[in-house]
């Protein structure tokens, strides 16, 4: 909870409950933004309140700016206690957002929302319905200022005035012909300073950047960072426009799409929600399968030890550096994994590079696992009790091959699963860190023989 | 390089050498960050030639559009060899990005460039230089649509149509009174939609969202995507407006603030550029101390061993199973670590909620733990050599301990840091296992001394 809430949530509290026309008087005051966190905050019985004694604009302000699962909730139980509250708050919410929210809902609460529309919107939205999520045509808004590119810049300027009301945004336009067929973009700074009498197809840009409506998110987002946009138009197969995508979208893309990168690097299947509001069963459903599957990956560690110990007489002074060793090749695979699978994911690194990436970590590597070296030889030979060369240039050896070893496979397979068209994220940190902890063990062993043979 | 640019580059190439007509054709149909790409793909002379051959709108397009180490080069590889390119380039460049290159530069060719405008000019740049970087103040332009309440709309679009051309945006505009002080935002919207006649201080949103220019570009961005804000003014103490920061900008500090996270998060500080662009040396600084901190974290881990290798009868056997037990401890602290960290980063969790955290934790521990006991214990009891009940209790009892711990000390350690007004990302992945590694060593062995002992 942010402190502005905090600081007015007893405020709404008591207003809901004893005074709803001073609550109304609050609500004007406030952003939506804030609104919708008061509203999450409170409990079911008084945001039912807050949503009837609110106008439905109010309303769906309010749910355009919550969480996606909190707004699912709110809007549940709003509907559970008067269907005509409900109604009347779809009515007038934004497209993109009613569409989303609706694709959260029971399906009975869908489909009787849906009925209770004009045919034509009901058609609309189940169309739009049918997008896969994470999908640009999932994303999209159908409320764009199109116009025919024979308008004039005055003219274009009058019918947005009018229609301003509706639409997502009217700061680009798009000229379109008599099919729909995307023809080119027009910004109302354009319409603004053009020259009296100027049509659209003069002034406009045809030099326009789309997407299709089964385009990924991801694209989108990196589409409208990149060229700056205020709004991506979308298009059909047949170049028809279809719907736009604005950039407050993009940020939220951005983030969402950042959280799960993140959270597949820390081994956990993306959450839906936020942390704190997600069900326990969903956290062990994300975090479970990742950490099975890690374990499964380390089964091996027992029998190569087991291996290695029963033959070597020093098993037992060996055995007390394997974290040492195991770690270090880990942490540096981890650190390579960090710094390629983000580059990958930001479209700034090509695997046309990748032979210039694994021969800048092999020397990284070799110079990490050197400086290791140095610091371990010295704590070793520190001590009486294991003054001893042959150990001394066992751990050398084994850490500076182990730190090289991590930076390559910690650069190597990312690239790899990029190349095969897996994410790379799901090679998750612990993933590298694990096959080189496998790696690890037999190479220091491996090492010991020649040493202390 | 994106496949456009490498598609182009061969005729970009050949038009600088042969044709510069040609290139200055290519270049009006080309977007500007396209055309970034392909300058920054150029040799050093071919990018010179590049500056020269294009007007220098387009070549103050190009830097804007070029990532920030990369930029820098392709400039001060201009300035050395025409001084007069370089400053017709700086004159037509965005305030915002201007500053940012300026700052940037080798001292002596940003005085020269200073020198080179007149005195406001350079005044006021001077000012925007003394911003701290990644603060609002370093972000923010100072070319914004700032008008008087008393305007009316028509003559407000009549005023921003005159000034247009040099605004970052049009579509926000700032009420002020005649000391600038801010009373009041008005979109481009409410002025093409307002009524005849009335006056910027009737339509204009009182309730303004602002930023201070000593603020955290974190924050910025978090005000911009919490209030879908297309511009965010800025500032000084009196509340008088010194700049705006607009949402592209916005964008890339969420996709920069991200990227740092996860760098931090994989024990790498941030790289100032992409990772490919990077210098070897600068790649050693990032990677090398927090390699070396993480390295003396498990110096611990030999004592440890050795302290219970040497009293323990089953040390060998016992062993074998040190990488499994400290890697599940160091994957479980990982998961929390990695939804946390971000969740924190988001604002979406609050130091208010880490009993619940913990609580949650603990029980997400316990049973992801108990899972892998499971799992160890049927490996354990299905081998002979290992079918020993004592042994098949140590695994068990060890992995819920570690696991449970490491989800603790992977939500706790984040939660600690913000408390103690440390960015929490700093306690990277494998910090945390580390310390896992450490503690997960010491259960192991007493859970062994009363199993086996």
């Amino acid at each position: 909870m942010e402190s502005t809430t905090r600081l007015l949530l007893p405020e709404v509290v008591d207003s809901l409950e004893t005074d709803p026309e001073q609550m109304l008087d609050l609500a004007n005051e406030l952003h939506a933004a804030d609104l919708a966190d008061l509203a999450q905050a409170l409990s079911p019985e008084l945001s039912q309140k807050l949503f009837t004694v609110l106008p439905p604009e109010l309303g769906a302000d309010i749910l355009e700016n919550c969480e996606q699962d909190r707004r699912t909730e709110l809007f549940e139980n709003l509907a559970s206690e008067s269907i005509s509250a409900a109604t009347a708050i779809t009515d007038v919410m934004a497209a993109d957002d009613r569409v989303d929210m609706l694709a959260e809902l029971q399906p009975e609460l869908r489909n009787q929302l849906l009925a209770h529309m004009d045919e034509e919107e009901s058609r609309d939205i189940r169309q739009l319905l049918a997008y896969q999520d994470d999908s640009a045509g999932s994303l999209m808004t159908t409320d764009y200022v199109a116009l025919r590119a024979e308008t004039t810049a005055e003219g274009a300027i009058e019918e947005i005035r009018v229609i301003a009301q509706e639409m997502e945004t009217i700061y680009q336009a798009y000229a379109v012909d008599p099919n729909g067929t995307l023809l080119g973009v027009i910004s109302l700074r354009d319409l603004v300073t053009a020259p009296k009498g100027s049509t659209l197809a003069e002034i406009m840009n045809p030099n326009i950047i789309t997407t299709k409506a089964e385009d990924d998110q991801e694209e989108v987002a990196r589409l409208i960072a990149k060229y700056d946009l205020l709004a991506l138009p979308v298009v059909d197969h047949h170049h028809h426009l279809v719907g736009i995508i604005t950039i407050d979208d993009a940020i939220d893309i951005v983030e969402e799409e950042a959280t799960e990168d993140m959270q597949r690097l820390g081994a956990v299947d993306p959450l839906e929600g936020a942390y704190i509001s997600t069900p326990f069963i969903e956290l062990i459903k994300a975090r479970l399968p990742w950490l099975v599957i890690l374990f499964l990956a380390v089964q091996l560690t027992p029998y190569v030890l087991e291996h290695f110990t029963r033959m070597h007489k020093n098993a037992i002074m060996l055995s007390w550096f394997i974290p040492l060793i195991a770690s270090s090749g880990g942490n540096s695979g981890t650190q390579s994994a960090s710094l390629i699978i983000r580059a990958l994911a930001m479209g700034r690194l090509q695997l046309s590079d990748a032979k210039k990436v694994l021969a800048r970590e092999t020397m990284v590597g070799l110079l990490l696992g050197l400086t290791l070296a140095l610091i371990g030889v010295s704590a070793i030979l520190a001590r009486p009790a294991t003054r001893i060369a042959g150990l001394a240039l066992t751990i050398a050896f084994a850490l500076v091959t182990v730190v090289t070893l991590g930076a390559l496979l910690g650069s190597g397979i990312p690239m790899l699963l990029q190349r095969l068209g897996i994410d790379p994220a799901v090679s998750s940190t612990p993933f590298i860190a694990s096959i080189v902890d496998v790696s690890s063990l037999i190479i220091y062993f491996e090492v010991a023989n020649i040493f202390l043979g």
